[in-house]
């Protein structure tokens, strides 16, 4: 199957120049992947002459107007109709492409894809959820997008989302769900996550595993990490500004002494990586789930690779069906509600029938 | 002028030993200090024989019972009357102490100050208020107890013991408060920060500069760090976890060649003073302000250093005289808000007057 993908081009903390990189090496991986990339149509077609790519699967769409990450986003996806992010999410909404990413405003590309591509049917609300790193791999925490102060029912269609999507294109077998929670035991909570709980443990199409307090989460102790999204936004950039943090110390005690220095060069090549992967706080994009189509947003310092990997996993994601596998589903466990909700009334009657006998 | 303290001696990770020992350096160190040990007769007075120190100023006090990290606290607070933290609090009721230091049960200790203190005149709520380690120094994070889904008075209240405590405990001059939030635009946050956000910026008794991300938080670029208790749990475990994790996976990378095994060994002792600091995610002890005492909750792992440290703050405490200030700093705002509430009243009148005139 062939995914169509639109590349915003601005926006982003290193130009067009990492979105365009990235894409032409998107292209070369996947043969079954077309792209549309938004901006400025001449600076496009300067940065693609510098490749050799396949020029029918690449089409530059002009775009007179940028969103900038100062502007209020609603007002700014209101207004702004020629902007690269408002151009590039109605080639979803009119079926042209199947999945969007960008580097740009975070705020501007959650409510674009809210208002412009919409929500698939009986999603209650569409979550963020990124990829953070873990020590034994990646958990997706969910929700970290516009959704404060959440209801519990919503919650629980983001657990049954963010199951789908850790089972589907992060190939994890029947991933471990946990609600984030300041003590593990059951009474434990503030109202929402005790309203909450329950409704998870109710849950028979996920694999819930209780709560999990947030010192455990660096340690992968659940896949899917589930949390309102104010609570989600806080463990989103704690991560990245603390890990930020014990880096540049480190770095600084290598630094303070001359024989530190020595052993600073000794170990850099072993710690590149560790310290690669704290560096944004995520791993690749954060899919927007449960729209019509899927929103990707990257990291606003995203270079070629990450762009690169978001085309890959929007592919994997069409390819795994996780769209309609997540319609699917919340209509199941909706169809279960409406006969659980059913049943007392039904056990009633049998009690008042035997009565009556 | 002379401070009681209470010492439980039960309850931590490192056993009575570690708390014994803090003791007896914190007298050591403080003339002033008249030390309460709560815990078991025979055990402490066998580790008191091990040192040599005024018998005058430590009086150790038989508990026939414990109180374990895994009861329900509010239940075993109610219950063993004869433990260790249930009877050192009576003894701050009692008016026989001021402070009330503990390494066991977080909950049974928050639960036992509210219940057994009590509340000082005027206060709402006590909040937690632990002190993180950050690239600056050190910020409170205030709240991090028990008082989840607070209201936005409470956490105005919370705001101000903060400053005070900062300014005279910790000698930070107009201490920068700053509310947790998911962005630093006023229009951003949830329901309660929106709420709070106009009291703060209201409230002309502390310095309040605004709202900060949870990246923010590791770099110092506040004193205060208000937030709702559930958010303040979630900062404090994520900031101990994640250093934790960090850590380790840096001592796993330096540990994979032969080479940065050697780079390792030289940069140890440099590294030993960055990563002790994070240890725990948290510097000292944490007070529980706005209570008739002080309530110091050390960590489960404390050892001699944190109970002599601990010792040291409740000195600091009282020798500025925190608990007045506190106490006084409520109630004249209490007092500027009542003024201003009736303001527009006399408006009114005013305005009615002159229509009648």
């Amino acid at each position: 199957m062939s995914v169509n993908i639109v590349i915003d081009t601005l926006g982003g903390d290193n130009g067009a120049a990492a979105a365009v990189a990235g894409a032409v090496k998107g292209l070369q991986k996947h043969r079954d992947v077309k792209l549309y990339l938004t901006g400025k149509k001449a600076e496009l077609k300067k940065l693609l002459a510098g490749y050799e790519y396949d020029k029918k699967r690449i089409e530059v769409i002009d775009c007179s107007e940028e969103i900038t990450c100062n502007e209020a986003p609603v007002e700014a996806v209101r207004k702004k109709k020629d902007s690269s992010i408002v151009v590039g999410l109605n080639l979803i909404k009119e079926g042209k492409a199947d999945a969007f990413i960008s580097a740009g405003s975070s705020g501007a590309v959650l409510a674009g894809a809210q208002f412009i591509v919409g929500r698939a049917k009986g999603v209650k609300r569409a979550p963020l959820a990124p990829l953070i790193p873990t020590s034994t791999g990646n958990s997706l925490l969910i929700d970290c997008g516009a959704n404060v102060d959440a209801k519990p029912e919503v919650l629980v269609q983001f657990a049954k989302m963010g199951s789908i999507y850790m089972e589907n294109v992060m190939g994890v077998k029947k991933p471990r769900v946990a609600i984030v929670n300041i003590g593990t035991e059951e009474a434990k909570g503030n109202a929402l996550v005790k309203e909450t709980y329950p409704l998870l443990k109710a849950c028979d199409s996920i694999n819930f595993i209780g709560s999990i307090e947030s010192r455990d989460i660096p340690f992968g102790k659940a896949d899917v990490v589930l949390t309102e999204a104010f609570v989600g936004n806080v463990i989103l950039k704690l991560y990245e500004g603390l890990s930020k943090m014990i880096l540049k110390e480190i770095k600084g005690s290598i630094k303070s002494s001359a024989k530190s220095k020595i052993g600073g060069l000794l170990i850099k090549k072993s710690l590149k990586k560790t310290v690669s992967s704290f560096n944004t706080g995520e791993v690749g994009g954060a899919p927007l789930l449960g729209l019509k189509g899927l929103v990707v947003k990257v990291h606003g310092n995203s270079k070629e690779d990450e762009f690169a990997s978001a085309i890959r996993q929007c592919k994997n994601f069409f390819e795994a069906d996780v769209s309609n596998k997540i319609i699917k589903g919340l209509a199941e466990d909706a169809a279960r509600e409406a006969v659980t909700e059913e049943k007392p009334e039904e056990e009633k009657t049998e009690k008042e029938k035997t009565e009556t006998e």
